[in-house]
């Protein structure tokens, strides 16, 4: 069955959607990672939306004009509020539900430090990926690595089954979609050494509702993003879509 | 009277001050925006707190292991949290008093966005004082113009005394520091328009208790700033504290 985010990515020259004032949407590609953060925490609280896939090589006029030109966006009573952090926090605050992050100030702090940490994870990751040659990729896999190290050592002091405890909450669904790409540097001929605290990590997290309902496929993130790494002109962004 | 910022700069080579746990203490440098933004956070709150100055040009070991090597750094209760808009959140959401942040989440996305508007501002300032010849300044001056329009804009948009309402925020606070600083560039010959009703806005500023508590007059700024301009190997950090 079709999901609310299979519908065609938007282009330049497309019209602007007319939207319903009373309806979350978010301005989304169906493979970034920002975006998914958004989309992640809009699952996990229940939040009902539609979801407006935007053409990031061609923007349409109406997107760049309303936004910093970047996805995700939600559009909900006439606002415009742009930023994966800022959604997501947006969307755990405004909505009911049991709360992403943890109550305690104190916790809530550390969560978004480790984030900070884990970002360096996400820097290493592109530079691995889009490494020019082969002695690039060497150092690059090495930072890589290094910056994998903090995250399998956090998991493993945290003792929990998520960052966040016994369900998965903020810090996990921010983390989330760069760790649900990193297998596919192996399509890519980059093999990292087995970190196994984290593969436990990453096989709870699939099995949360959220994950697995918006998750792709190694195969997919990797045939999309070989689109990048080839550098083609153009990006067919809608491979995904149920004919 | 002197302050409790009022203490050196510790270097490498210092002891590693012996802290009570019921104390706040902040990682500190008399002259850093983001650390202002921590202290500004403190002061509105009326937390008590203590402060330890760092030397950022030699750094102490237990300073560099503990930390991101970078200040704000807040150590509460065993617990070290760095960086200035998440410490300044865990302030505010730690302890009691009027909250910082609006309490609705639609504007208090707003001000965290309107916050990443105004992070080109700072990048343009940085651009401006540190220009390398007079070609290059004349762009950067341009550049930052063009920044601080957005700012005269949504605070007329507003309309209201500050960012945040009838009294300073968490928004007005997080912006202020670079607020503070932007006079010193007429000290390094860089005239800026005057923007109306950003001026009023800063009158305002300069009328709330922890803003006068903690600023600093452009001159001093200057002082300060002119070190780094020149390149000196050896920077005075602690020229304000009384003898």
């Amino acid at each position: 069955m079709a999901k609310v985010w299979d519908v065609p990515h938007l282009a330049a020259g497309a019209d602007r959607p007319v939207l319903d004032p009373e309806t979350v949407y978010v301005y989304n590609m169906r493979f970034c990672p920002y975006a998914q953060r958004t989309i992640l925490a809009l699952l996990a609280k229940n939040v009902p939306f539609k979801v407006i896939n935007i053409n990031l090589k061609s923007k349409p006029d109406w997107f760049v004009e309303s936004t910093f030109g970047k996805v995700p966006v939600i559009l909900y009573k006439g606002e415009i509020i742009p930023e994966s952090l800022i959604t997501s926090d947006y969307v755990d605050e405004l909505f009911p539900g049991p709360k992403l992050h943890p109550e305690d100030p104190t916790q809530k702090a550390k969560d978004r430090v480790f984030l900070e940490i884990f970002n360096r994870m996400i820097m290493a990751y592109y530079k691995c990926a889009f490494a020019k040659d082969a002695e690039a990729r060497e150092t690059t896999v090495k930072d890589l690595i290094a910056t994998m190290q903090p995250i399998e050592n956090e998991i493993e002091k945290r003792g929990t089954k998520f960052f966040c405890g016994e369900n998965p909450g903020m810090l996990d669904f921010m983390m989330w979609p760069w760790l649900e790409r990193l297998p596919m540097l192996d399509c890519m001929g980059i093999s990292l050494p087995e970190f196994q605290t984290l593969k436990v990590y990453m096989d709870n997290m699939w099995g949360t509702d959220a994950v697995k309902e918006y998750g792709l496929s190694t195969e997919d993130h990797y045939k999309f993003t070989k689109q990048y790494v080839d550098q083609l002109e153009t990006i067919d962004y809608d491979f995904l879509i149920p004919k």
